[in-house]
């Protein structure tokens, strides 16, 4: 890219960065939790026909991705779960085409009263938008819209197919960037801004998540030994969890990228209930565990060693040896993905040209991360051939209380993502 | 009392027996869980209507009662919180005046599928009847009811004033039962048929609830040190009450009563909720809380007690002393009880009478049992000058699943129960 064409696209996103934010405000005010993503994909199916994309919304079918790799039980139904893609149609054709992909699925706010204000009440303070979601990752969603919008400011357009994708399920089980493939969606490279701290993610974790059902036969609690309360009765599961969560951290089990993590795989116990009544032992507990796994770990060996430590804390536990709890796999099974085991040319090409353009934005080079966590890069990456670049602005307390994007942040990869494009694609007069 | 009168009370019972197992039936079928006993007290208040006694009901007053002693704090409001008080005034008034008292609320039935059979839809199965309540202790009201039922049979009343009371919230504060001696409701004795195996209950036990509140502040999964989780830190503080519980156990401590009792203090964490999403740290974890104390223990040393074991766990916890738990008391602040401390004239002269009673229709001496739950007797008997004798059905697994009461040790109760009216108020014709 000429030096000219460089500095008016920079100067481009910023002549759009006021409206960048207004934008991001309105879609952070849109409260899209799991179930409830309708209001914010009209706004983002209205923000992409109004662009002149060709706009293509639907309804996830699971019969249509159950039988797909990649695929992660469903908590609930999809009746509310609809994916919106706007795709450009290059006239030329001459470059290469790039997926845009980001989530619009929200996890949930919380006890309200944590929070400073209102997570769906945006706010900008010192250079930052607060906000449930704001970094993870309506920011990104944004991010994408407005590079393309840069380019748009001056008359010109991508050179090769771009699909702009808002996906839902992000956060539980990826099944909306699925749902985008097997509705014919390919590119020969995804770019995917989740929030981490402007630097390129070089390998991300699987993600298992199980429900873990305990029952048993209660009483009055005048006659309760303490063996027979099934709220109880989930410590010895959770000790044996965190022992499991120890030994895939040992040194010996680790993937590369994670040979120096402080502590790469976490367990969590996210979600509890149990009981009816103060005064009646409790007969019924529930509780909802995310535990991570390597690029490479198998997942089915995963839950095998799941079941297999929490049936044998189980077997030596008084109340639950009589009433083995029942593991409810929904929601994420989720393989680990490392791009830096991709080397293709596709992919090395990819990250030399996200290299260049953070390099010119930044004027330092661009750090490379593995993540604790899980994204949708792993669909583009494991399952369709497809270098994905996971690389976003930086955020706060995502998936806590006071979540905030740095905007200065959200500009600079604004930039970085329209010279990726400019270059990746190439670039056409409209 | 001369034997004929005695044989014709008993057989009365029996003739109106398929009546009285009727009535239990369907009185049990009201679903009247805490808050939903509106259907089963219009059921209680026309029976007794029927019977020509004086109908008095009113919905409880929190601002009557809440300076009493005995008052326990409220869950929630008292809109649907209704006593039902039938009274039989005695012309000749040459007895001894008695209140035949029974809570109409029952437990939650906890999940449905772990019932053979819907926990509201009584039935009849090899000599027991089934039904969430049907034991705890809706077999109770209906013994006290039908006891009057055989007097009258025989054209017979209580030669003294008789004060039938069915009483809400019985199974979480006692305030219904406050309501009654707040409403000036007061005889020489009370009589309580709750399910102890045909025994008479020598003690009762106190009950404290309390509702512990834990927060902190979690963020993504995958930033998750393993002692920023609200849930897990559940588990110190649920040591810590054990440790109390055991103190409490320990043979120093206890009433006389319960000197060789196996385990009478019994803690039970009976609910439990907490966190929002598999994948986020939980912020937040509530659970309530049950534990006995002794007859003669003090209600605010006790809680005193609790709260220092819960803040001494807290604060040598990573993530709760920054952050201390919140102690909500609601719920149970009751006194424990012992009849036979009672060593009045009057008491001694009601026991006596229970005693040939039970040994008339049994054939063998009346056993005393100290019990390890609470009934509303501690309200008559602690706060109203009233020995308050509990005795009733034989039941099973009230507070859990397939709850039952045996109908032939209800036939037996109810006859026990018309022997002590007759001699304890004696008789006139109607």
């Amino acid at each position: 890219m000429d030096q000219d064409l460089q500095t008016r696209l920079l100067n481009a996103v910023d002549a759009l960065f006021d409206r960048e934010v207004a934008f991001l405000s309105a879609l952070t005010a849109h409260p899209s939790t799991r179930g409830h993503e309708q209001s914010a994909q009209d706004f983002m199916a209205g923000a992409l026909a109004e662009r002149g994309l060709e706009v293509d919304r639907w309804q996830i079918e699971v019969d249509k991705i159950r039988d797909l790799p990649g695929f992660s039980p469903v908590i609930g139904d999809y009746e509310d779960a609809v994916n919106v893609v706007g795709s450009h149609r290059s006239i030329t054709r001459k470059g290469r085409s790039l997926i845009l992909n980001g989530h619009i699925d929200v996890v949930p706010a919380g006890p309200l009263d944590m929070w400073d204000s209102p997570p769906f009440e945006p706010h900008v303070d010192d250079g930052w938008l607060y906000g449930r979601g704001a970094g993870d990752m309506k920011a990104g969603l944004v991010s994408n819209l407005f590079a393309l919008d840069a380019l748009r400011h001056l008359n010109l357009a991508p050179a090769a197919d771009v699909f702009y994708q808002s996906v839902v399920e992000e956060e539980c089980t990826g099944n909306g960037a699925l749902a985008c493939l097997e509705r014919g969606y390919r590119a020969e490279a995804a770019l995917i801004p989740e929030p981490f701290e402007e630097k390129l993610v070089s390998a991300q974790l699987g993600v298992i998540w199980a429900q873990v059902h305990l029952k048993g036969l209660p009483t009055h609690v005048a006659y309760a030994g303490s063996g027979a309360n099934a709220i109880e009765a989930v410590i010895p599961l959770i000790a044996a969890l965190h022992g499991l969560e120890e030994r895939w951290n040992a040194p010996g089990c680790r993937h590369g990228e994670y040979a120096h993590a402080h502590h790469p795989i976490n367990l969590n116990i996210g979600r509890i209930e149990g009981g009816d009544w103060a005064s009646s032992v409790p007969a019924w507990c529930v509780f909802d565990m995310r535990i991570a796994i390597y690029p490479g770990q198998d997942i089915d060996a995963a839950k095998a060693q799941i079941e297999e430590v929490l049936m044998a804390a189980a077997r030596e536990n008084a109340f639950l040896k009589n009433s083995l709890p029942e593991i409810v796999w929904h929601g994420f099974l989720a393989e680990g993905y490392a791009l830096s085991d991709d080397t293709s040319a596709t992919a090395k090409a990819a990250i030399g040209i996200l290299d260049a353009a953070h390099l010119a934005v930044n004027d330092r080079a661009l750090d490379r991360m593995a993540i604790t966590a899980t994204t949708d890069a792993r669909f583009f990456g494991l399952y369709a051939d497809t270098p994905a670049l996971v690389y976003g602005p930086r955020a706060e307390a995502i998936h806590g209380f006071n979540e905030r994007v740095e905007l200065e942040s959200l500009r600079r990869i604004t930039k970085s993502t329209a010279l990726f494009i400019a270059n990746w694609c190439g670039i056409e007069t409209i």
